[in-house]
């Protein structure tokens, strides 16, 4: 019995509903033609705080109890989970305090100050990370609200999935999503797997941060220990329920190299007009990197987000770009 | 009379829809905060080609007899229209004549070309490009399908507004867009007009660039002499044709400079993650420059297109990206 099942998933879809985007489908003639096959593009890259993320985040806040809410709520990260919480909680009416390492860059920084999260610097560790966080949580009463290990957040991020294949009319032949901690690929699989039973369902993982690939072969949890990739938002391990879930209902996990992941940026940004983070693009790579496998089908993809720091883009290296 | 009524942009808007998109309107909770009104954005820049402009180029294609079609299109761009009438041309199975300066950037070229148009370069004066179309229509008998001043092109740039204030059931109460030639606002103009008379309807131009403002104002056809904007697309002069319209049915012309124009291209690219380019960031500008006379309003406005050479931008001065 999984941790998160379609009934999570469509309760999340209506509770959430009021506090994000549902997000266009877009597709471009030309980059068809390159890949030989129909794309359609899921563009959770102009969800709320440019990112899927927003869906757990207030999947996860909405079911707190009035007295949960009034002491607020905690998380560690260096990313777009930061920023959804912080998001979620100001709209909602509570607090967030964000642990991020020193290391994090001043532009997730901003995004998160601009939601209202309460920041604590670390050291950049894990272990730092987590001892920060139990400590707020413990002097504040604050809820623990984590990136992606929680059928909560499961739940939510499944809600894009759920959106995607209503929006495209049950057509899909195949589903990509990227796989990082595993929150939207669980979810897009759990929501997959019970609406169209036949569709294909793969995770795409940069070959320099591979543990869920490796997990997913082996059929036992692995941890990511020393990710290399351009690929920020998925250098985690894939959480334990999350690796529950994709061993179970996924199909493969497709492994790309940093070359690929940005030239398949690249043609996004050109061509689809659309500013997408490294982590995202990595979708369309995998399906310009088996061209053979995916001849013909129609394939849907969801790019995750659109958070990039532009001073930090591969192509503008060392130039200060900016930001609002 | 005017040269463009609303049947026209109906039946323009029927005829194209199996060639270009129906695009999304979107919106940003943080914009409408910084703006202190409420603001649809009407993504052109998602548009086949990255601009509005595949639309009217469709428009005027499809309206070729098939002895004109066979003779080819013609036409002088260093633009989008350029590449617009390409792909309307290749789609359709017509060749495509496209006159460019010999100044024209090489992202502009390779676009041109990706779509299947043939290039002849000409001189970088308006004299020469005029010459060098003419020469082209007498040898090949091609049909000079103009960027703007042309009823077909205004009526099916029309259809970009046609189609928002659908999607916004009645609700705007302001609608702006860039004006260039006037293809877009012309058309926005009549469409807005006929669907709900009591909008309000403005141009955004840039101060640098400013002949259809002079023009409005004195109420006489003025051309644009000495162009000086980051706003490519809006340097030329407002078609004959389309300042009829204009001076008929818009309420006003709002000026912009260009640190407006890059500050509202840098809040849509890092809060929206749209790339537009600054001929379409101008509108966003427009509004936040007057936050009282648009405070608390409904304002709908257009993002006509998203073709940044990425090598040029105001932030990147000087450094190559790997353009696909």
């Amino acid at each position: 019995m999984l941790s998160v099942s379609i009934d999570d998933i469509r309760q999340a879809a209506v509770r959430i509903a009021p506090y994000v985007h549902n997000t266009p489908v877009l597709n471009s003639s030309l980059i068809n033609e390159l890949a030989g096959c129909r794309i359609d593009f899921k563009c959770e890259n102009l969800q709320k705080c440019g990112a899927f993320k927003a869906r757990g985040a207030h999947n996860a806040v909405l079911q707190l109890s009035d007295a949960q809410r009034a002491k607020g709520v905690t998380t560690h990260s260096s990313g777009n989970h930061a920023a959804a919480l912080s998001l979620a909680a100001s709209r909602l009416g509570c607090k967030a305090y964000v642990v991020m390492p020193d290391n994090t860059s001043a532009a997730k920084i901003a995004a998160v100050k601009s939601y209202g999260g309460e920041i604590t610097f670390c050291e950049a560790t894990m272990a730092a990370r987590e001892k920060t966080v139990l400590a707020i949580a413990e002097r504040t009463g604050a809820t623990l609200v984590p990136p992606y290990d929680s059928a909560h957040i499961i739940a939510g991020q499944g809600t894009a999935a759920l959106e995607f294949l209503e929006q495209t009319d049950g057509q899909l032949d195949h589903l990509i999503t990227p796989v990082g901690g595993g929150g939207l690929l669980g979810g897009s699989a759990v929501a997959g797997r019970a609406l169209q039973p036949s569709l294909t369902i793969s995770g795409a993982e940069p070959s320099g941060a591979d543990d869920a690939f490796q997990s997913f072969q082996s059929g036992t949890w692995r941890p990511q220990l020393a990710p290399n990739t351009i690929a920020d938002g998925l250098r985690s391990s894939t959480g334990k329920l999350n690796f529950q879930i994709i061993s179970d209902l996924v199909d493969d996990i497709i492994l790309l190299d940093d070359k690929s992941i940005v030239e398949a940026m690249t043609l996004i940004w050109t061509r689809m007009k659309l500013i997408v983070e490294p982590s995202s693009a990595i979708v369309l790579a995998a399906v310009l990197n088996n061209k053979a496998r995916f001849a013909g089908k129609h394939v849907g993809i969801i790019l995750s987000g659109g958070n990039v720091d532009l001073s930090a883009l591969p192509w503008n290296a060392g130039h200060n770009i900016p930001l609002v």
